[in-house]
């Protein structure tokens, strides 16, 4: 034992999203915390992700500038940083002010090495030694999440939502003791609470049912849960200003006994559907149109392919919102010479139950759909996993079929 | 002679200041103007500044959450090279759209490196490498101005006007042809148009005049032209949007058959001054004072000692008004034990007569104070060069200051 330079002390890994750094009052607001919380003598590492709309708004540049092209991947990765940056550089500012020596680093400068794939890039590594380095000099560091730097010197963004997994991945590389994700909701709900007023919060969660709830009020990034289930890294996900208990997410063994048959009903919005139409029926025809659309980096969610008539078929599947035009296109090119057309829509959401005791259980789906029947909302795809259903539905239902499937499934009465 | 790539194509180094790429229309605009620019064969390099009034937005944010202290220079260094990433990202991709391949450089992957003076860096060498790589893929390159990394791996940058700077030390780090500087006014002026109705635009002036004048309307950067004379890089100054003529500044022996009297009339606002009161008139005192505003990357200007009384004397200095408040402080500090007090007043301007031709000829000084007099501009300092006449005055007695002198020395019939 010893109390010199060699001690190490725990590390804490903060992550603040744009709404709770949305302003400079709020940002000293948070500073004077973070100041706090160090002086109990936690190495603190915090991530910020870009202030309030700040990224909405460069996204909207880029497209006026760009005449009704896509703006370029990499030209967009550099601009959206400078969001982070912002915030970053700021929040050090604000946490010296506030009484405590702090240091801001960009993605590049807190080690973190991606691959190239612009918008959605994946950590390849993290360097520590620099992190290290300042934590020892006594400093907070303040990272500019969503960020990287490619090999070739390049910067790139992990996708939306990327600060989470900026904060996991930091927490994994510096074995801290939990990631502490602070955001305009208090923690994990049974639903959204903005849609269905009944919702109640969870203490805890498991990481496999948090991974399915990709959006559940908390707007988690799937990606970071992932990596904190891989790492085994307690995330817990509490309200920024409100000093109330928040949810943890962990892969505790106790999680076993409090199994629910559904935990949460989850919802995501701003989901969109191409649907290419009498596509040849025969082997390769799903790869080509599927690869080029990989190869851009853009994530496909449900495919579904209906059965052949006359050796043509229809093949749908969904991708985000912010993806539609740019898929539509690539889709159109792709598909120009097999299929009779390609159409999309825009305007959907998906509504999903989850629960790890659904894996056993029969009559969950059933339910479901005659939940969703009986409120009129008519499902567009259907899609399962073992621990969750999924229904596609139009984006203007969203809120009856979440109160409907939460009331179905007595999440109202829930004891947390 | 060879056709192939081995061919090296004239470079030509343009920049566009905040004005000109103050929104995204302004942005789509040049994009047009460079890719058409491109087609004739050269290869471009753009420097772009900042959007319109976002530096200034960024610092203000900056003292927002600093609490009345001075933001840290290392965070506001990566905070306001923000400003340039984002213009020259989003201007890479107007051009793209405009026709023509285009890639963004921050300094960083420009090769730009820098000392660690925080705020007013000085670039210790570019590594063209990657440039050169870009413009032989036949991209133009757009670099993010005013902005540089440190050996340690922080981003530094160049002080205001940096983009100048960047834009001048790329074109003599690429042997271009020559370096294009864009802005709101057309030209160098005998006066600021704004203020003095009568000025006219000069067709040429040489390095050691326009260097004299640091803010004529074109609001050069005094250090890009004295890099531009050092490395012989001539250096238009013309209008973002109107086709006209502009000015060109250069070393050219016909320079010597057109020297005029006084050349023109310049005027520098946001100047501050600090006295220091009753300070000990010993050796040594007066590097007591100013060698820890060089070492905190301060610029000090006029330096003016009165004579002794008693053993004690008065140091006047001029800083920029924006190194107003930190050189106070410093100064205050720094003066506690020697002096019996530092005042300060940011409220001033400089107005200057310039002219090759003065250097030799008696009388100028004698005519600019009775003009200063007769129009009654108080002078609060007085300091000269081989080529100029710098008077201190009030602020708000630059318009007449300057119509006054612009009168006296005839140059509104000056033919140009």
């Amino acid at each position: 034992m010893s109390t010199n330079s060699g001690e190490t002390r725990p590390v804490i890994v903060q992550k603040y999203g744009g709404s709770s750094v949305a302003d400079a009052a709020k940002i000293s607001a948070i500073a004077r915390k973070i100041s706090d919380r160090a002086e109990t003598g936690a190495s603190l590492v915090v991530v910020v992700s870009a202030m309030g709309d700040s990224t909405d708004r460069l996204i909207e540049m880029a497209r006026e500038v760009s005449g009704g092209r896509s703006p370029e991947a990499r030209e967009l990765d550099t601009l959206l940083s400078t969001g982070e940056l912002v915030a970053s550089t700021l929040m050090a500012m604000a946490i010296s002010s506030a009484g405590h020596p702090a240091v801001s680093l960009s993605g590049q400068q807190a080690g973190i090495r991606t691959d190239t794939t612009h918008g959605s890039a994946r950590i390849a590594d993290i360097d520590v030694a620099r992190l290290r380095r300042e934590l020892e000099l006594g400093r907070i560091c303040v990272v500019a999440g969503f960020q990287g730097l490619a090999d070739n010197e390049d910067v790139t963004t992990l996708g939306r939502g990327g600060s989470d997994t900026t904060a996991v991945a930091l927490a994994a590389a510096l074995d801290a003791e939990r990631c502490e994700i602070y955001t305009d909701v208090d923690g994990i709900y049974t639903a959204d609470p903005r849609l269905v007023p009944s919702a109640r919060k969870l203490a805890e969660i498991g990481y496999d049912e948090m991974l399915e709830m990709a959006s559940l009020g908390a707007k988690m990034n799937p990606r970071s849960i992932e990596l904190a289930a891989v790492y085994d890294v307690p995330i817990l996900v509490a309200s920024t200003f409100e000093d109330v208990p928040g949810t943890l997410i962990h892969g505790g063994p106790h999680m076993m006994e409090v199994r629910r048959a559904v935990t949460a009903v989850a919802v995501e919005r701003d989901v969109a559907k191409i649907t290419v139409r009498a596509v040849e029926d025969r082997p390769g025809i799903v790869s080509q149109i599927f690869v080029p659309l990989a190869e851009a980096g853009i994530s496909v969610d449900v495919i579904v392919q209906n059965a052949s008539l006359e050796g043509l078929t229809d093949v749908t599947f969904t991708v985000s919102k912010a993806d539609f035009e740019r898929t539509l296109d690539l889709t159109r090119q792709t598909c120009a010479e097999i299929a009779q057309d390609v159409v999309g829509n825009a305007g959907l959401a998906k509504v999903s139950i989850v629960g790890t005791g659904m894996q056993n259980g029969p009559g969950y789906a059933a339910t479901m759909f005659d939940a969703l029947s009986s409120s009129n909302v008519n499902i567009e795809m259907i899609t399962t996993s073992e621990i969750r259903i999924t229904c596609v539905i139009a984006s203007s239902s969203v809120k009856k079929a979440a109160n409907a499937l939460h009331s179905a499934f007595e999440l109202d009465a829930v004891d947390v």
